[in-house]
């Protein structure tokens, strides 16, 4: 028996988005069955569905930014119950016994297709491709189930699942703390999220732009001060300053000068993916025995904590809310960098929506 | 007052070696006059004095890799006493104020040029240019002297003055210990006492090569292995399978490739500089959350450490001696890789080179 809910979902890659219905498994001993609140619209999910990155799975309903209310909860779940707020972010289960999962990294396991599942586009134990949470409900393994704390609204809090812990976790590894000079690469969904958390560490930050526009927006967020990076001598002046930059950008960058501007054994960790392959010399890593490394969201444990943290520190998503029939003018605007900083999907809005999207594929 | 010693020196990038009469300073308040007793023959001399790194300033004498006995010693200096056997490495004066400085990173002070000062064609505190190990004495401020246990005779320590701490100190820094699964690619000068480090410090080491020539050697310096990267399908077949990478190579290579050898959250650090800059794909660093850095020798209390974890684990370079008389064949063959490991200058063949190399050089 299964659970018939609403999703969007496109047909193909230049379709529009439609509504459909989506068969969602039953509730098993482990599961979760989560009525979906809000879902947040990530760049990953665009470039997804638009097979920017390789094989999508078509009819494909993405979205691994969700929030909303445990429904109901299979025979050996403890850890929830009906009503409890929660989320679910970019992993819906992991092999659970390599060593990466057994030190909570489970977004780095690496037991292999079908043991590693994402939210939407990926394999999952049974062999079917899964769905994400553009969708009314979603059944999940309560391993990969996050407790949202009651400060956090859902609408704020849905993007915290991708975007929060993306940022949050190379913040956290390299110990970005009280006093800790940051600088903030890109202001968009991911970089406003690593400024707020940054400052809330207790850190300086800088946003690095190329202009000053998003200025008064940086200081909201917790920013000490914006630079542009296309003043004179910008990267001379402003060489060794800083102990930790996160590159939020999926752009080309000069990545030796942006290395130039840490202190020695400083650290710049990159959470965007330029399509290209980016040039590095040897010498800016090893004159101040610098750091390039990436993150690659978070593990379960360090989700919660990310929540936590941010329901203490009062920091949640900038977002704008849309209804299920704006999904395709909204994508539009993330591509052209035209929100601040998130979209969020109104589930509630999938029953009026219906009929009308469904005529438009039909016409 | 100066002091008159002999040094093999060039006056210009194509010319032979010469035995030159050099002046030392006279010894400071705070000085250590050294005999030297074996110079080590680094690359770095090589792509120094043949003007392949910028400009090298002739009549120079260079060599970074120094042992020797304490012949005298200032009014100041209560750390050394004449007798001591001492070695002196890549620095020989920082500006002591700086972050850097203070955290016993010397090597990386950014005190600016006449404060942090090279054992050679570096601009010193007085103006002059410094002058090199190959030498037969000379006179360093006694933070930058290091002593060398009783335990390492001179010809075999006096490389670890650069190579062994170039590769103790990212060993040391990323916590490689018992157990960890080290890869060092390249067997040179580096490589060898990356390998027998590692090996000293409980690591499973791994030589990556094309071929399996080297294999004897490697295993006698200690590791375990060597696996020949041209095999089919290496770089699948040993996916995931190092915490730490040590890359002494200093020519192109696939580093996404090489990334993928890394377990999450794995270490590749790099100490040789090829000439170009290395494309990296971001993603190969975001999956895994890997890291890439780079190492640039060592500080002097690190030095010390290396020197003494060297005696106590019996390591030293592996050597070939050669006289004064035989640098400029001594530097083809490094060229050519036709050394193990590292050619160390005999000092004592000055006196009876003198006469030749003049001659050569007026002729």
């Amino acid at each position: 028996m299964t659970i018939t809910v609403k999703a969007l979902q496109k047909t193909g890659p230049d379709q529009p988005f439609r509504v459909a219905d989506l068969e969602r498994r039953d509730v098993g001993p482990r599961d979760v069955l989560i009525d979906i609140r809000a879902a947040g619209i990530c760049h990953s999910d665009i470039h997804t569905i638009r097979n920017e990155w390789g094989e999508a799975h078509f009819p494909l309903a993405v979205g691994h930014e969700i929030a909303g209310v445990v429904e109901a909860v299979g025979a050996e779940v403890s850890g929830f119950s009906a009503g409890d707020r929660v989320g679910v972010g970019c992993l819906v289960n992991s092999c659970g016994e390599c060593a990466a999962c057994a030190d909570g990294e489970e977004q780095e396991c690496t037991g292999g297709k079908g043991r590693k599942v994402g939210t939407y586009n990926s394999v999952d134990v049974d062999g079917s491709i899964t769905q994400g949470g553009y969708a009314q409900k979603v059944v999940v393994d309560d391993r990969f189930v996050l407790r949202i704390p009651d400060a956090l609204d859902f609408d704020r809090a849905a993007p915290l699942l991708c975007a929060g812990i993306t940022t949050y976790s190379p913040i956290a590894r390299w110990g970005v703390g009280e006093g800790t000079k940051v600088a903030v690469l890109g202001l968009g969904g991911l970089g406003h999220m690593g400024v707020q958390i940054a400052a809330a560490k207790g850190a300086d930050v800088t946003v690095l732009s190329r202009t000053l526009k998003k200025e008064e927006t940086a200081l909201k967020l917790g920013a000490s001060r914006v630079l542009a990076t296309t003043e004179d001598d910008f990267f001379r002046t402003h060489r060794n300053q800083f102990d930790f930059i996160l590159n939020t950008i999926s752009a080309d960058i000069p990545v030796d000068k942006y290395l130039g501007l840490l202190r020695p054994r400083g650290v710049m960790a990159v959470v965007g993916l330029p399509p290209e392959k980016q040039p590095v010399g040897f010498g800016a890593l090893i004159g101040g025995g610098k750091v390039l490394t990436g993150s690659n969201i978070g593990g379960i444990r360090e989700t919660q904590e990310m929540l936590d943290f941010c329901a203490e520190h009062g920091l949640g998503s900038w977002i704008e809310k849309v209804g299920v029939d704006e999904v395709d003018d909204a994508y539009d605007r993330v591509v052209a960098g035209d929100v601040l900083f998130r979209f969020v999907i109104d589930t509630s809005t999938f029953e009026t929506a219906k009929a009308e999207s469904a005529e438009a594929v039909a016409g």
